[in-house]
C-alpha cells in the first residue's frame, strides 16, 4: 500500500516533469513578454532606447516592443537579430568574427534575404540543450546591445 | 505487489505516450520524405508532374522534390503553398474564396512578401489538434493539385 | 558493298538528326537574336516601340533588346513574360483568364516574387513537344503585344 | 552480310551513346535524390546536420532535404550555394577569394538578389565538359560543408 501511494506520487512527478519538457520545446508569449520587459528595464537603467524582439523555435518573431524614441531602423535590426540567433543557433556576436572579410562565413550577411545580422545583440535561448527561441536587441552601441542580449539570456535562465 | 507492478507498467505507458506527444509537435525529415514520395506516386498515376514541398510547424520547408519535367514556376508555388497552410493553419482551397475581390481577406495575397498562395494544393498537417506542418503541391490543374494536397493529408493520417 | 555504303549514309543521317535533337533541347543566342530582330521589324511596321526578351529552357533570359524610346517599365515586363511562358509552359494570354478573380489560378500573379505576368505577350517556344524557351514582348497595347508574341512563335516555327 | 550486321550494331551503339549524351545535358530527380541521400549519410558520419540542395542545368532547384535539427538558415544557404555553383559554373570555395575586399569580384555577393554565396559547400556537377547541375550543402563548419560538397561531386562522378 505504501509503495502504491509512493508510485502515485512518482507518476504525478513524472507527468509534471514531462509536461514541463513538452512546454519547453517552444516559448510562450508570457515568457517572451517577461524577457522583453526585463530587458527594457535594464536598457532604461543604462540609458538605451531599445527595440527588443523575441522569436520562437521556428525563428518566427512572437513579441516586439520599441521603447519610446527608439531608432526606427532598430525594428528591422532587432527582428533580424532574433531570426539570426535562432536560425543559426548562435549569438550574433559569435557570428561577427566569422563573417568578417577573410572569415569562414564571410558573405553570410547576404545569403538569407537580408535577415542575417553579424554584430552583437542577438542571442539564442536554450533549454535542455535545444534552441527554443531567440532575442534581438537594437538601439544602443554594439557593446550595449550585446550586453542587453546577454542580459536577456540570463533572464531566461532564471525563468526556467 | 501486483498493484505495484501494474503501476510500473502504467508509468512506462504514460511515459511512452508523453514521449510520443513530445515528438508529435513537429515533423521529421523521414515523415516528410514519406509524404513526398506517396504524393509523387499518386501524381504519377493521374499524369501530373508535381512539385511537392513539406514545411514543419515553424512554416520552414524541410523537404522539396520536383518531378522530372515539372513546371519551373511550381517550385516557388509548392513551397509557398506549404508556408501558407502552416502559417494560416488553413488549406489554401479554404483561403481561396476569402481572398477574392470583396472577400473578407482580399489582399492577403500581398501581405506576406508574396508567400501566401490562394488556390488549392496547400494543406496543413494536424496532430492532436495542433498544426505540426504543411504540404504544398503544384504542377497540375488546381483540381489536381487540390486532390493531391488532400491525398497528402490522408497519407499523414495513416502515418500517425 | 552497296548495302554497306547505304548504311554509312544512314549512319550519317542518323547522327545529323540526333545532333539536331541535342541542339533542340535549348536555344542558342543566334536563334534568340534572330527572333528578337524579326519581332522588332514587325513592331516597327505596326508602330510599336517594343522590348523583346528571349529566355532559354531554364527560364533564364539570354537576349533582351529595347527599341529606342520604349517604355522603361517594359524591360521588366518583357523579361517576366519570357520567364512566365517558360516556367509555366504556357502563353501569358492563356494564363490571363485563369488568373482573374474567381479563376482557377487567381493569385498566381503573387506566388513567384513578382515574376508571373498574366496578360498577353509572353509565349513558350516548343520543339519536339518540349518547351525550349520563351519570348516576352512589351511596349504596345495588350492586343499588339499578344500579336507580336504570336508572331515570335511563327518566326521560331520557320526557323526550325 | 557480316559487314552489314556489324553496321547495324554500330548504328545501335551510336544511337545509344547519343541518347545518353542527350540525357546527360540535365539531371533527373532520381539522380538528384541519390546525391542528396549519399551526402546525408556522409554528413551523419561526420556529425553534421546538413541541408542538401540540388539544382539542374538552369540553376533551378529540383531537390532539397533538411536533416532533422539542421539550422533553419541553412535552407536558403544550401539552395543559394546550388544556384551559385551552376550560375557561375564554379565551386563556391573557388569564388571565396575572388569575392573578398580587394578581390577581383568583390561585391558579387550583392549582384544577384542575394543568391550568390561566397563560402564553401556549393559545387557544380560536370558531365562531358558541361555544367549539368549543382549541389549546395550547409549545416557544418565551412570546412565540413566544403568537404561534403566535394563528396557530392565524387558521388556524381561515380554515378556517371
Amino acid at each position: 500500500m505504501v509503495n502504491n501511494v509512493m508510485n502515485n506520487r512518482n507518476i504525478e512527478e513524472i507527468v509534471k516533469n514531462v509536461v514541463n519538457a513538452i512546454k519547453s520545446t517552444n516559448l510562450t508569449l508570457s515568457e517572451a513578454r517577461y524577457i522583453v520587459r526585463k530587458v527594457e528595464e535594464e536598457a532604461e537603467k543604462i540609458g538605451v532606447k531599445a527595440v527588443v524582439a523575441v522569436a520562437d523555435c521556428g525563428a518566427n518573431v512572437i513579441c516586439v516592443e520599441c521603447m519610446d524614441d527608439a531608432y526606427i531602423a532598430s525594428y528591422d535590426i532587432a527582428v533580424n537579430k532574433a531570426f539570426t540567433s535562432v536560425s543559426l543557433k548562435m549569438a550574433t556576436k559569435t557570428l561577427k568574427p566569422l563573417a568578417q572579410p577573410g572569415g569562414e562565413l564571410y558573405g553570410i550577411q547576404n545569403t538569407n534575404g537580408g535577415k542575417i545580422v553579424i554584430f552583437g545583440g542577438g542571442v539564442p535561448l536554450i533549454k535542455g540543450g535545444k534552441v527554443v527561441g531567440g532575442v534581438g536587441v537594437s538601439g544602443g552601441s554594439e557593446k550595449q546591445d550585446t550586453y542587453l542580449g546577454d542580459y536577456a539570456q540570463k533572464v531566461f535562465e532564471e525563468l526556467k
